[in-house]
């Protein structure tokens, strides 16, 4: 390090909480929780995977608003002026970072002003979904490709790469999406996706209180607003699963 | 339980043991492989995972051999016969179960002959790939949607549902292709894909000897051929990195 550099230069960690069940952590992120001289963590991480954070410096960085880009600068130059103080710095981000973890923004910016960045990957919400399923995303002769969109960043819905990502792939996971599902769904329809395509809805997947739902694209599963995210999943795959969970409301309604 | 089932019955536990680092088990894998009665493991598990598990029963299920079928279906009554032995069988398979991890044949099987049958989700390869380059594979304004694919399972080449997805989405992981690089090259260009589409080989991500080479699809990087496994990736997000890797090597090669 030059003279002129006096300050000391700490190592920035972007470490994927995966999908919200302690567990779930991976060992390496768990080590550094407990390791860490200063955490910036997603609004989303649960609070038993932030009790495993051992100094008192633990401050939430939610992006919840609707002013993406301001709260990016500021989360941007908390972590710059964190390196610069402490040789551990942990940036928490639900499930992995680098899925729709906005990650790029935070490592060049990092990067630019010659902070060492590692990322230690973790579970995403869509292998915890499929994990609470029990459904591969995959299988022989019926899926051998996977499409993970989410139709909230940037543009409109109509004509974009998410849509023709969804149309093209076997099976499709949906991030972000489970608040606005009505109109995913539609925009899928008129794309061309046939209405019966099967779904599954996951919310919470790996927490106690996780719940499944299924149906098909023109018949939606119901999406109960838990705490935790939700995921959408589409896909031939989840047909034999999402007719049993229909025949068996359709049975219950006979039978009331 | 039934009294004309006097067999025990236990749990298989089908467990993801991430890209091969240990610490990067969660650490549910890692308790689990500690706790269990009997571990049935993938070939490509590397060693220093291996040695975590604390029975004596382990036994190595690799199926690299091109008769998968008869495999699978032994595999299965292996998986079978030790849930009506023990409490905790663990099936270990590398990166994620749900995702090319076939664990829809064991499941379906195995739920069909009345075990239960627990996920537990791992780091899936392509998202150690991208922490090892330190490139996100979504970036705001340029790639809002990840396929994966892989070009081994099942059909030919030619009209497959990975080439369509490869070639909607804005940024592609390319599962078990590293052999056959140059043909799933030919085929993405011949597809639509542009000749200067950048791509990254990463090998062994994670690992110690792990490697990273860029290219184009016209101007593949070089594979290397290490033991672990190697995942291609993509898609413009990748377009920064590739040009900086490709300069420096010009660099070298006009100083040699």
């Amino acid at each position: 390090m030059t003279s002129n550099s006096s300050a000391t230069r700490g190592t920035v960690f972007l470490v994927g909480a995966g999908p919200g069940a302690p567990d779930l952590l991976t060992v390496r992120a768990a080590r550094l929780l407990g390791e860490a001289d200063i955490v910036f963590y997603d609004a989303l991480v649960p609070e038993e995977i932030l009790s495993l954070i051992k100094t008192s410096k633990k401050t939430a960085v939610g992006k919840r608003s609707g002013r993406f880009s301001t709260a990016q600068n500021f989360i941007n130059k908390q972590l710059l002026d964190a390196a610069r103080k402490y040789a551990t710095v942990v940036r928490l981000k639900g499930g992995d970072p680098m899925l729709f973890g906005r990650a790029h923004e935070e490592i060049s910016y990092l990067v630019g002003k010659g902070i060492s960045v590692k990322v230690v990957p973790g579970v995403t919400a869509a292998l915890a979904a499929s994990a609470e399923l029990g459904v591969s995303m995959t299988k022989r002769g019926q899926a051998r490709s996977v499409a993970f969109v989410t139709p909230r960043v940037g543009e409109g819905m109509a004509e974009s790469s998410w849509i023709r990502a969804a149309l093209a792939a076997d099976t499709v996971a949906i991030y972000m999406g489970a608040d606005e599902i009505g109109d995913i769904a539609a925009a899928l329809i008129v794309a061309g996706k046939a209405m019966a395509t099967p779904v599954a809805v996951v919310e919470s997947a790996s927490l106690p209180g996780a719940g499944v739902a299924y149906g098909t694209l023109a018949r939606l599963p119901k999406v109960e607003k838990r705490d935790g995210p939700a995921l959408i999943l589409v896909g031939d795959v989840y047909g034999e699963a999402a007719a049993q969970a229909m025949e068996a409301e359709r049975c219950r309604q006979a039978s009331a």
